[in-house]
């Protein structure tokens, strides 16, 4: 409950409030309760019940007018304009999408960039000025750390306080039973070694994170596309009807916040899941990169947490959260622990020491959660309003996800509108965002777009949006 | 010939005394010439010449005797008693060798192990302190690029020091035609992964690192060992013949002190190589960890110095000759550089900025070269002294390799003294050798071990190898 703990009670308020605007219960227009009614219903201050509203007026729920009180804004179409569950063919088959998506993040980095595109994190929501001072400490005092190769499996220190942390999601493991790697990627694409081998078949959501399509396509493995639900992720009747079939030797999901869709998975589904892909002898690698940036108060149990046999391959890392700059992630591989370490060493050996330790230091001194809480409260408001912008600007017929957490969202557009065409166009305007067929092995979703609200201000968010805007009525 | 220059005057002397004893023309017990002969022989100072047979008497070659001169020492056996060519099979086959090799670095790192055997550069030979004030700094006033993910190719500044290096090696390249990696390893691997498909075969030198047994052995690849001199390095004309036949798609050498051979092949022989390979169209993987290291004050030109068709991949990192605790390397991957970078970025995204930037200045201020040459020449003294120990506290019919540049030896025992036993028992005992056997695909090198002269000091490797000794008499 260490998540839940650090949340703040007009937070509690406003998600509240927030969900019951979603659900219709104060349709668009209405006027709200009083912040008096508001603070007795939820027995909290005035000044509470005045921070919620504040909050949900910053994220543009709603509107206050002068001497009348506060009133629902329309929410565009509601779920209405949120993209449908998703129809892939379902129908195993190789990667042939290519170097498209190694350009994205070479994009980014550009300075001249508005940087709608990349899923890289806002770098003034991340605690890099207290984390440089601990490293520099480190590299400092523990000098002769660089002297020597670090434990192949990792820094001791810094497997013990990822296993204290991982108890908020409800894994409890020995710091012994984790590995450390350069980044969720290493961590994900050990356990893809591990697990595969060439022609096998990897079951994703569909859409999915398409630096696993690549890593998919190098291994030779087949990749199939399972129905995602934007809310609720991976559709566990089409997950069945793959395993009954026994068309999938390993599963790759985002049950937290899946990349682009900000789908997750409820609870429940998690514990059938788990269950149903252990009686079907198939294991499951968890790419929790985001499990930390969830907008709800409540962090939900990862998959893992309901892994009886060591079966699911829990993968994360610190770069959404801390500081891409560390590379600094890890797998719980269970019952894979030796060939993940052994392929991890004929890797590159060790991850280096001197970072590994000035993040433990900073996860020990802990101020993580409410870094991370405030980093999550800001993308829930910027993710937001990029999804009123662009139901706005763009053409009609455009959907947009309301992701649970994260900062990224995906955008639907009208079907003549080609993604990678208004990519093209928005660089031009020295605007990137990120054309959807990459994140399907054979380039489906030519009409959809990912979009990241982690790293612009809002002026240039607004103005941005505009441009691509005007951009798709033309496209 | 920034090598060559940095190498003190009298170090050229006393290795020019040290060839002509190796020659014998200077034989044991023989007077040498006085000093005030040799300072004119070779128009150096006084100071000079004696600084120089001081050099060889701490390196075992010569003794002083009181009011009468210096002395050759017997040098056991000469040639004699260093190991044949090796006789290899010459038949290719996949890899059985297993977990054995994973121990090692393991072994090393328990603080109550004498470390005989793991390749790990001395840690007091390192300039861990100046690095850590550079990279301390850089920490601090590079607060940012820990919010970025680096470059996928690795950090611009890092990657032009690093070309201006390889002009000393005879490697003229653009900064851009440089990848960083996290280590040697990490280039090896992702060379190799680039370069093959399983059941290919990859040609290495008998016996070679075993780390790259283990890669091959995990990617399905068969490895063809070629016979390989002590002191060359690969047999040219086995190789011509393996060619001939087809045999081999990708090689796999280290030219510059082989690992555990500490072999160097000739500035000639490098060129007709690469020119054999180029004609067949079999690209080489050049492993140049210990480039840097030779004990001669003039570096060869790299195998890849001679490269016209971008079909020699160079590896390295600075892992042996800075710290191996900062994981970083470099590949200059010729005309593969697009394969090898994609599979730089599905492995880990990119190398972490920092510790890139920190190497970076280190090498830019220069003291590079007098850092690494300071070493060498105690690695040299430390190698010969080992030598002379294993000669004369091992069996008789013992032979140890005397390699040109590292710290590593090779040992071939007589035939009934098996290598592992040898390290069970040493292990019992707080001693780590590395057996023989792990540095072949299947297991042969029984009678073999490394050893590795970085790590202890004189009294300790003097007791050690004593017990050592008495080990082998019993095993």
């Amino acid at each position: 409950m260490g998540a839940s703990e650090q949340h703040f009670l007009y937070q509690q308020v406003a998600e509240d409030m927030r969900r019951a605007i979603g659900m219709g219960t104060y349709p668009a227009g209405e006027r709200l309760p009083s912040l008096r009614r508001i603070a007795d219903h939820y027995e909290v201050s005035l000044a509470t019940a005045i921070q919620a509203y504040q909050w949900l007026e910053d994220s543009g729920f709603i509107e206050a007018r002068p001497k009348s009180g506060y009133y629902v804004l329309a929410q565009g179409c509601g779920e209405a304009c949120e993209p449908e569950i998703s129809t892939p063919r379902m129908k195993a088959g190789e990667v042939t999408v290519g170097q498209l998506a190694l350009d994205i993040l070479a994009e980014a980095r550009r300075p001249d960039i508005i940087n709608l595109g990349a899923a890289i994190p806002g770098p003034d929501l991340l605690p890099l000025k207290s984390l440089s001072r601990i490293y520099a400490g480190v590299v400092r005092r523990d000098v002769r750390l660089l002297g020597y190769y670090e434990e192949q499996q990792g820094n001791a220190f810094l497997r013990q306080q990822i296993a204290r942390r991982l108890r908020v999601s409800g894994v409890r493991v020995h710091p012994d039973e984790i590995i450390i790697t350069n980044g969720c990627m290493e961590a994900l694409t050990l356990s893809l070694r591990t697990l595969c081998k060439a022609g096998d078949t990897v079951a994703v959501e569909s859409p999915s994170y398409y630096g696993m399509m690549q890593v998919a396509e190098q291994l030779g493995l087949n990749v199939l596309e399972l129905p995602t639900h934007p809310r609720d992720g991976v559709d566990l009747d089409a997950l069945q009807q793959a395993l009954d079939k026994n068309l999938i030797n390993v599963c790759l999901f985002m049950p937290s916040f899946n990349n682009p869709l900000g789908s997750c998975m409820p609870e429940t589904n998690r514990k059938k899941m788990v269950a149903m892909l252990q009686r079907a002898g198939v294991p499951l690698i968890e790419d929790d990169i985001y499990g930390d940036l969830g907008y709800d108060s409540v962090r939900l149990p990862a998959a893992k947490a309901f892994d009886k046999k060591g079966e699911v391959l829990l993968c994360s890392s610190f770069s959404k959260t801390l500081a891409p700059g560390y590379r600094i992630g890890y797998v719980v591989p269970g019952r894979y622990f030796d060939e993940v370490l052994r392929r991890k060493f004929l890797g590159n050996i060790a991850t280096a020491a001197t970072p590994q330790v000035a993040i433990a230091e900073f996860l020990q001194k802990g101020s993580y959660e409410r870094v991370v809480r405030k980093a999550t409260r800001y993308y829930q408001q910027r993710t937001e309003r990029l999804r009123q912008l662009v139901l706005q600007h763009f053409p009609e017929g455009t959907r947009v996800t309301q992701p649970q957490g994260g900062f990224v969202l995906w955008v639907e557009l009208p079907e003549h509108i080609n993604g990678v065409a208004l990519h093209d166009a928005a660089l031009r305007k020295n605007i990137t965002v990120t054309p959807g067929v990459i994140f399907s092995p054979r380039g489906d979703y030519r009409h959809h777009i990912r979009m990241s609200a982690s790293m612009v201000g809002l002026d240039v968010m607004t103005d941005a949006v505009n441009v691509l805007g005007r951009i798709a009525h033309k496209v």
